[in-house]
């Protein structure tokens, strides 16, 4: 299989554990080298945030798991990067 | 035939296989180097995916066949550089 | 514990002390490298302002309580970057 | 004569041969080093390319017969550029 | 105490001295390296100027004493960053 | 007198000669090192077309010669840039 | 006094003399290292002209003066940096 570089995820999640908390989480797993936590939107109940991942060798099923620990879940994977480097979107005119 | 180093493809597929599992496959594919794969849309039958793959000499037919294989298909072909090296496409005022 | 790298946070102040100060205080903590600070908005009671921390091991808990010394709170926390390197947030489809 | 280095070009051509094969084509003429297509527009009937050709010495005539050989043509010259290396072409306050 | 790098101030100053004038007085000023000024708004009676400094150990007071010495007064204080290098303000999803 | 190095001007000329043999005349010249032309705009009768031009030392009497020899007239100068490099425009509060 | 390396000017001046004769008298100035001049509008009596003007040691006067000798006239002063390197303005929440 190839190896997954990049990884976006939209995830939602409860007030606690803090974004600061799962991203630390994240970026402690095998194979991940940094996270970025973006919040996107927060109401009362729920925080919506997107997680950009990058390292050598991102295991999905970890991250998700580990997500899923904290008590979060991904709405949506929106982006994964996966081969020799990190291979960027190229516009098109349909953008 | 000159090669091909980047092919921007949009595809439609079912919710399964995943975007990660079609984007690995395409990953792994002989003269591939890497893919990006960006989730443009999601409904509840339907996922629209845009795939941009780099690579120093990728085959149109086994990507093609590829995605098809996963239940997938490519609805249009909207970027592709070929050559020594990769063109960027440039501004033009009827843009 | 993976090393916080980044932080954006959304701060409310009263007038005094200065926003200059507030950096200050942050820039002058353990881990942190500098510091920078964009006044947002202000109008008669309270101003808004965005500070993007950088370090080599920022600690959250320390930044926290100096702001809150200096009679400011931290509305939200907007961004964080942990890992080996500042990882980027990478655009989708959906921002 | 000074060489053309960058041409962009519109075409307009029929389902068949594909985009792919047409660059294909165009990139193989001595002369080009590489090119990249876009497509702009796709009907029942026609598909509109923008076609970004780069080289050392291109040569207009042979790109023009190898576009019309393939059943397409070519809706206009859009861009060029020719000289030692590849001017850009710089912002007016009309633009 | 945190070195100040860069400091961004809103300033509104009769006609007289020129904007000129006061940047060459602000660049002069030991810690400061550089000035920027831009002319955002000017009326009958008032400018209004932004002016970016950065130095390697600027002091607050005696920026602000200088501007007030030529006549003129700082508005607002927009933007300042502190530490051993110049951080740049991240990107969020408030902006 | 200051070598001008960079020179934008638009054109308007018939159908023929075509832009790419306008813009080759130009790149043909002494201390002309490369030109790029964009077209603006095409109707029935006229071409609008912008030319930027790069060199040590541009002689603007002979590149407006040179367009006139082909039947085109320069509309307009929109940019010129002189002396020991090309400067930019840098931006105001104005733009 | 600090030195002055960048000065942008907003110019009215009348059909003759052309700004490209303008821009090559302020090149030739002593300081000056060169100049860029962007037609903003013109109408039938008057042009609007933004010159960029880079130097190691830019005398405003001598600049002033030059422009004034042509016919034409500075309307404002719209930027200006001084100091040991060119400050660029950092973008604020109030730009």
């Amino acid at each position: 299989m190839a190896t997954i570089r990049q990884l976006v995820i939209d995830v939602l999640k409860p007030h606690e554990p803090t974004m600061l908390a799962v991203a630390d989480e994240i970026a402690d797993l095998d194979g991940v080298d940094g996270v970025n936590a973006v919040l996107l939107e927060m109401d009362e109940e729920v925080r919506n945030i997107k997680f950009t991942i990058e390292g050598t060798d991102i295991d999905f099923e970890t991250v998700n798991a580990t997500v899923e620990d904290t008590g979060a879940r991904i709405h949506s994977v929106d982006r994964v990067a996966c081969g020799e480097y990190i291979v960027e979107d190229s516009p098109t005119a349909q953008d």
